[in-house]
């Protein structure tokens, strides 16, 4: 079968590891001029919107997108539907002590590290049907057609659903081995704690270093996820190779002025803290807009003190991210907005100050390698696509950190995310999958 | 005695109710250039900074402030403080249904309408020892006088102290009959509604409508109090004469743009409606600023939709409050600020809605004849004056709907007010007190 030709006509030994691909490039040089193989294996477009609506029963909201926070009733039945489906799939089904839910599928070498892939099935408050869940989706179908198919990999496969990805990425943390006991008694937006939730989805704070993985033990993560944004959309491209996801770091600016009566308080002598926190937003926008590249930064909370209509505000706090691929590019934004910061107090005669929060995460690259690899796959099944950054963040960028990482991306119509109008087509979805597949059967065949 | 001449010297008779004051102008001129007369009857500094003292006890904080919110039990006791000074200087106390105290003091002809005075003893959450206190404290000063000088007015005297001023001038609301039932479930800083802290002071909620006066019933009124701005100090002035309460009016803004992933939007791909709103709050600042008089315009209030730091925001509401003498100069200023607002609109790709909120308050101007009066009993004391609008709100402006009304300031050290600093030094008191002494001396005397 032709199937058989293409997936061993990738002779990528090696690579991944070392980062030495020149023979992988000479051959998609090659696929790409290739007839694209029509009798390829591809995902089920019907079979992936299925599931979609089988998972979206689990904390349906009244606009049609799913409230499934972490740890509540409806991820309890939702995580109970995934793992039938995975026994349903002949998976060997485990929960770990993170609460993460691993489907295995054993390898003809069933001593080689597995191949993880997948995603996560809980959702932020008010959310859609598409985050996480295409991913999760996605694994299965890739379990379905290698099943269908009669295939088994050299390499072990595992299923992956992570716990909490929208609370902070709990589950790959805990995989990674950085959640620490700390983090227990944060409350979660269920209500309850990470601890109590881990007991209620069958893991165990207090054994939560069982759940971190090895590089040793691990070959590869792989996930599939929607774009959350609309660039995909917008030049009308398939897929998306996600170069890495981008560093996050969140200040809290402080604005100090001189609060004061708004009516008996001449406009020439008030040190309004909100005028010259207006003026430092625009230079934020202005200044992350003109800087050649891909940077964004954000001001998306404001809050004025003493915060009465009829007092000029003395002092404004305000949030500050920024996010890039590159950390250096980051410093540079950030260093121009803090020179214009100075200026402002300066002539609006108030203070300053930038307070850095610790939630910073730094830029997580993607595996090169992979990163080509997936290409391969999209331009043998003759897909459109893009390389791009993810905006978002991703328990990819955990998985980053431990073992060779490579992250797909289909469309989100109209870039609309953490919203239940977030929608993918059925189309997009097995597209996604199909390129998670064969992605796998590249990197298993090396 | 001289200080009998200079009383009979104000021939101000039927001047308040007509405006007829060319008389009074002449006599101005001829007293402002006479020697100061050294013998009139001038307010005891350590008196009046003895009862400032004694109110302070009633609620006091912890900065040496009071939070001696209308209702509170700090209210109720020191009210029990004030009716007893008041009997202690031979008043005939009484509290209306809407819990004003009433301390009369009879005249020699007591059928004529009383000459009221006063101000309020309530103060806002974390409040100092001044905004309202001077006026009260300054009102039983006078009657201290009087009652040293063995002086027995024309008129009868009223000395009141207004229910729950910082709550929105709930006294003197009910005083000109605008208390309506609708405010009685309002709850008050205090936590009781209306209802319940008029009971508790005396009031009677079901029989508001009794606390009412008629234009009959009163000849004037007259508040001392400070100013809450830094006008005065700053100009080396001891008193203000006020021209007049500005209006008041008060909008919501609403910028209504996209809300969106703050990672995964490009810069140039937002529809930030808190930029717009920068921009909006900068041009408020600056059209009131630009425009001459002395307008303000504050934004003092601001929150963004979600308010998440990693989401551009979609929504930003922020409050806008103008303020002048001159009501068309408000709206003047109301219409450059929407024009920007179009402008903004327009080119961010927002929405930019205005709301005015029904708490509209119009300019409330003294009455002339009175301003000269009290400017005339400033100048034969030998203080130093200027005429200016209040800019805060006082009871005075409810009262000059239905009785001709003066209105005397005192410096503000440092323009601060509704705070556990302000201050007004005990020579800056006792002259408020003494103007506000002779000018009633000198409505007597018409």
């Amino acid at each position: 079968m032709i199937r058989q030709v293409f997936y061993s006509a990738f002779p990528y030994r090696g690579v991944i590891r070392n980062g030495a691909c020149g023979a992988l490039l000479l051959l998609g040089s090659f696929l790409s001029n290739a007839t694209v193989a029509d009798d390829m294996l591809r995902a089920d477009p019907d079979r992936m919107q299925s599931r979609i609506e089988a998972l979206r029963k689990f904390g349906t909201n009244p606009e049609g997108g799913v409230s499934r926070v972490a740890f509540s009733d409806a991820d309890l039945a939702g995580r109970a539907w995934l793992k039938e489906q995975m026994v349903s799939l002949g998976l060997e089904v485990k929960t770990d002590t993170a609460g993460n839910i691993i489907g295995r599928r054993a390898g003809s070498d069933d001593d080689l590290a597995p191949i993880l892939f997948g995603s996560h099935i809980d959702s932020v408050p008010g959310g859609g049907n598409y985050d996480g869940q295409v991913g999760v989706v996605g694994a299965l179908e890739v379990v379905e057609l290698l099943n269908e198919a009669g295939i088994t990999t050299k390499h072990p496969l595992e299923v992956v659903s992570f716990t909490d990805e929208e609370g902070g990425l709990v589950g790959s943390r805990a995989m990674i081995g950085k959640l620490t006991e700390d983090a227990m008694d944060v409350v979660s937006n269920s209500g309850f704690t990470i601890r109590e939730g881990l007991r209620r989805v069958g893991g165990d704070a207090s054994r939560i270093a069982e759940a971190a993985r090895t590089p040793d033990s691990l070959s590869a993560f792989l996930e599939l996820h929607i774009e959350q944004g609309g660039l995909l959309e917008q030049k009308q491209l398939q897929v998306g190779v996600v170069q890495g996801i981008v560093g996050i770091r969140w200040w809290d600016v402080t604005i100090e002025g001189v609060a004061n009566h708004g009516g008996t308080t001449p406009m020439r002598q008030r040190n309004d803290a909100l005028v010259a926190a207006s003026r430092l937003a625009i230079a934020v926008n202005t200044t992350a807009t003109e800087l050649e590249g891909r940077q964004v930064a954000t001001v998306g909370r404001i809050e004025a003190f003493p915060g009465a209509p009829n007092v000029v505000p003395g002092r404004v706090v305000m949030s500050l991210e920024i996010r890039d691929l590159d950390a250096d590019k980051m410093q540079q934004l950030f260093d121009l907005i803090q020179a214009q910061a100075v200026d402002i107090a300066q002539s609006a005669e108030v203070s300053i100050s930038f307070t850095e929060l610790d939630v910073a995460s730094p830029p997580a690259l993607t595996d090169t390698a992979i990163r080509d690899l997936i290409a391969e796959s999209t331009e043998a099944l003759g897909y459109s696509y893009q390389r791009m950054p993810s905006g978002a963040g991703h328990d990819a960028q955990d998985l980053a950190k431990i073992t060779p990482t490579g992250m797909i991306f289909v469309p989100s119509k109209g870039g609309i995310s953490h919203s239940p109008y977030e929608y993918t087509s059925p189309e997009d979805m097995a597209n996604g999958a199909s390129v998670l597949l064969h992605t796998i059967l590249a990197l298993d065949a090396q």
